[in-house]
């Protein structure tokens, strides 16, 4: 399986990282890092990260890997992206997201009518761009397959490989990367978080921070 | 608080990723990545990253953190990278490691009678190389704060920022990359996957992949 990762500046790094470490460690898959051209790229803090071939290097792919990020933004009014998300979206066996990357697939069309999901804050916009919106860790549309903010993309990467693999194989890699999560503090949904958190997140990130 | 992450070629990208996601959203602080010279460092799977600056250019930090994969394994008799973990750790606030980072702080000496973890399969070496090895998603001792397979270093690094800037701050950093893990399978320690997903996955580690 080829997976397919798009990555631009302002993404952020675990949207992508995360899955990577997940499906690089499925036997036989192979996982590449495309941009706008060959080259560096830097995600949100400052991270660089590389780019192996230029979009266009890339037709066609058997998973298609859309990270998220405040970089995502101008891209979605960037027709070589949304073009380019079109044709190779058109080849996969599966579509899929982190975070806000679902925002970029909208942008593109791809979420006409379709259940699809985003960071939480998010959920309004994807609604706005044709999609039906669904909380949760990730959704599952068909071949289209989106995951909530930033680290759901680990926790949907393992349910992509055992979709395909088997449950054993997933167990493997869950037990490989050591994935037995034990946050300090309960406060990773909006549910769960104590309300004064979640108006402080709300408050910086309309921030634009 | 400046927060300094090496990386070589080998490394596992979400030893490094997964905290630096928690960290560089922690307010007023800055996460660097140094390596064998400024450039391009090729983790494990091909991922490329970049190191802005030599190992030598920083000569001091707050927050060592050392992530670890296969290519830890030449770094261990490398006595540039031992002689330079030793200086950087006479300066730190923190001194930290995810996964097998650990063993490359043993290798230096740093871990002498200290408490500390490392992936589940490599606790035995750990202590080889003079540490005390404790089970869990992270141990602290002292400033020494050492976290066990990859994803542990997310839980390690959000109660690091929970040290340093207290809860309130950790849980909205939690919150905003949605940190409410849900895996598909509870099979993330060897206590918890079926033996023989366990037998797999030492089979496969001993045979170096």
């Amino acid at each position: 399986m080829r997976v397919t990762i798009p990555i631009y500046d302002g993404l952020a790094a675990l949207d992508a990282a995360g899955p990577y470490e997940v499906l690089r460690n499925a036997p036989g898959w192979e996982v590449g890092f495309v941009g706008d051209e060959p080259g560096e790229v830097r995600a949100e803090g400052g991270l660089g990260l590389l780019a192996d071939r230029a979009l266009e290097e890339v037709a066609e792919t058997d998973v298609l890997l859309v990270p998220g990020g405040l970089g995502c933004r101008p891209l979605m009014r960037d027709e070589r992206w949304l073009g380019w998300l079109r044709a190779v979206d058109a080849t996969t066996r599966w579509t899929t997201s982190v975070c806000t990357g679902s925002l970029l697939l909208g942008a593109a069309g791809l979420l006409d009518g379709r259940r699809a999901t985003t960071n939480w804050l998010e959920l309004e916009q994807l609604a706005e761009l044709g999609a039906d919106p669904v909380g949760g860790r990730f959704v599952e549309d068909g071949r289209l397959l989106t995951a909530a903010g930033v680290t759901a993309g680990i926790d949907m990467a393992i349910h992509l490989v055992a979709a395909e693999l088997g449950p054993e194989v997933a167990q493997a890699i869950q037990l490989g990367i050591e994935y037995d999560p034990d946050p300090p503090f309960d406060s990773g949904s909006p549910e769960k978080a104590p309300p004064e958190i979640v108006a402080l997140v709300r408050q910086v990130a309309a921030g634009g921070e």
